[in-house]
């Protein structure tokens, strides 16, 4: 483990420790307040604020997002921090509102690592935090990452058996990367963040059985009001177990953590968030290689007799409907997202996943030219297409979401996703907002979508 | 079952229903929203209620009482509930504020069929969501003692793996007991608190090992927070599961619940609550039944050559400590209780528990007379007390803790109790508040406690 910035010991549930040098909870406290060092990742936590912005902005006509923000105004408070949305409130009040709104039409990113959504807990947090404190934006984009990184960390650390079993994962370990990015703005001492992390300890949750309703974007805004309550209490000397996410009947040891123990490896050095995964299709992630593969060897949809798609078989039973006639459905069909790239249709706007569009005569035509067969050779992330044109000849591609983007072309790529969820001139104006020195261009967006 | 008020599935996560008839979700919103039967019972509640705030009211002098009004007070918001300890705040925070101090002392009500402390989770929400909506102290004690019962028996339906595991049911049984309250009060359909009910499942949370630190108190009031959230964004809409607690993946399943078939039989007709415990004395539980039996035989200091005390083996590493140097040490000694006892030093008060009393020098010496012995025949809540007089003398006495106890006994302890924590003014002018039409006397005292 030469490979560690911060020792940590190989402890499970506070039992045994390599070297006895470090509690997990210390050495993520230690990465927390520590310079970052990193500036890709840096760069790549920039381009999920900017998406995280956007998805926020356009989340903000779902309905839990009026009911949201309207208990947040008819409990008022100090005026600390910007909602989604319009109006301000307490910073508390703001991570919650922003969490669940930026999460409510599930088009923010996502780390397959740990599968979860990082920026959706995290943001909220050190942004409302960022307010407060008078923080500049860099600095917050900082605190974001550092908040990303650790959730990621951590939930690597509670291992897959914790999501298997029903754990929100973007909540759970979500509320850890809240607590370390608000912390961290909030100036803790490592000490006062090694509570924070025992009160998150004691407050996280969020389970998987509330997806399909407004629980699930719900769980998000939990995890970042989780962050900034925890920073504060820490911040003002409240105590809490110093082992609550480690130790003998910590969170992890409740909540089917195996205590992975490569978890925190290069913690400081190497940043898992440089993965992180963006959507680009406001449809089922497993559909997204396919999408990407057949834009790439741009056939119309005049022109083509057939097409045969290869997808790995666990997508098979998750989002291959063959005839929807909803926009719910839509999002779940090989064959339908096949029939919109052909007729040109954007698979990024929000607005394409319709019912009416689901139904549409000439997408529903080309649907009938779509086969799909599973392939154990493809990874998750992989897809292959053939189209087989009227005149007899044929086009073959491939595309793997885990292959390596530049930061630039990514960027293009979320700035067109920006420009399909708020038109052009609003995302220009973000993209601006994520490269201003202070928060004041953000935080106008933000509150400025009705 | 033919005792079951409300019919309800053998359901185990959701699998099966027996005669398909209703969830436990539904048959503790149907709970949740009928009229209370059970003047004993309501009785019971008022006597909790009268502990509670004596508890809450003297806790607020505890360092986390100040940190936690401090911040509510910086969030500001709208006035809507007091605060114990002085000034109004959203019930939101109120809520919390008041669950946490009114544990802080550790000297509430305890319900021992699934190990909690039903009062500081429930009253706190039902009292803040009542003074929001105006109602009465009748309407106020009702709807916690509909709460309050809902907790035991959630907490039954959880199953002892649940406590064994770690999770604090103070806090996660405790915070559907709170939000049944809450959403009594507000005025909630049935479906709407079965949705107030998946919320609180995807909020619920509190880890026993922070036991020790201020994370415990904290526990009870994130529980009565939980239940004032549920409650008011149900009532606005909010959607959530509708199997949150039972259903796969849901709150039991996940928080090694073992859904105990028969937790709600006979609810609405059998209360529970009738057979809540109230500390008496200021120190460890396991210590009760052996003060009882001592003060029962009524024995002065000078004339003692020697107690002995039996008592069931479990407390003997807990609670027998034989030469404390500390408050906290003599919470947990047989020897220094029953020298207090024998002093005629008053047990019921928190103030008597301190490093001077600990060491004083004729409780130090009445101490040497005390021998402890095990006997596994005795149960948890038994003790068996001999006094030996210098003149040879033998007087020999038991307690039970489980022991009948009429509501005027009760009260009469009760009202003693909170004259050592308060004075006997307040602890009058408490009594007649929890016997008045209104809120505003109870509101009144526990705002004004500095």
């Amino acid at each position: 483990m030469a490979d560690v910035a911060f020792a940590f010991g190989e402890s499970i549930y506070g039992q045994k420790k390599l070297g006895g040098t470090m509690s997990i909870e210390e050495a993520l406290a230690g990465f927390a307040i520590a310079p970052v060092t990193g500036a890709g990742a840096r760069e790549m936590m920039r381009l999920s604020l900017f998406d995280w912005a956007a998805c926020g902005i356009a989340g903000e006509a779902e309905p839990l997002a009026a009911i949201l923000r309207a208990k947040a105004l008819d409990e008022g408070g100090a005026g600390q921090a910007s909602l989604i949305g319009g109006g301000k409130g307490p910073m508390r009040a703001a991570a919650l509102v922003n969490g669940a709104v930026s999460h409510a039409l599930d088009y923010d990113d996502t780390h397959f690592a740990h599968i979860g959504h990082p920026s959706v807990a995290v943001i909220p947090a050190a942004l409302a935090m960022a307010e407060v404190k008078g923080a500049g934006l860099e600095d917050m984009i900082e605190a974001a990452l550092i908040g990303a990184e650790g959730s990621v960390r951590v939930g690597l650390w509670l291992g897959r058996d914790h999501y298997q079993i029903g754990f929100h994962q973007t909540a759970t370990a979500g509320a850890f990367g809240a607590t370390l990015a608000a912390g961290r703005i909030a100036g803790l001492s490592q000490a006062a963040m090694v509570q924070a992390l025992g009160l998150a300890a004691t407050r996280a949750s969020g389970l998987k059985s509330q997806f399909g309703t407004m629980g699930k974007p719900y769980n998000a805004g939990i995890a970042a009001e989780t962050g900034i309550e925890a920073a504060d209490l820490a911040g003002r000397g409240f105590t809490s177990s110093p082992v609550g996410l480690s130790g003998l009947q910590g969170f992890g040891q409740t909540h089917a953590g195996i205590a992975e123990e490569d978890a925190l490896e290069g913690l400081g050095a190497r940043w898992r968030m440089e993965s992180v995964s963006h959507k680009f299709h406001a449809c089922c992630h497993g559909l997204h290689a396919t999408i990407e593969a057949l834009r790439g060897l741009g056939p119309s949809g005049a022109d083509v007799e057939r097409v045969r798609i290869r997808t790995h078989p666990r997508w098979m039973t998750v989002c291959n409907q063959p005839a929807p006639d909803t926009g719910l459905g839509a999002k779940f069909s090989y064959a339908h997202v096949v029939a919109m790239v052909l007729a040109g249709v954007d698979t990024s706007a929000i607005a394409n996943f319709s019912d009416e569009m689901a139904r549409r005569p000439d997408l529903v035509a080309l649907r009938g030219l779509v086969t799909v067969e599973a392939d154990p050779r493809l990874s998750e992330m992989e897809a292959r297409v053939a189209v087989t044109s009227k005149d007899g000849g044929l086009r073959e591609g491939s595309y793997d979401l885990d292959a390596p983007m530049s930061l630039e072309v990514r960027g293009e790529k979320l700035r067109r996703k920006a420009e399909g969820l708020l038109g052009a001139a609003r995302a220009k104006a973000l993209w601006q907002a994520v490269r201003a020195p202070d928060l004041a261009p953000l935080t106008k967006l933000l509150q400025a979508t009705s």
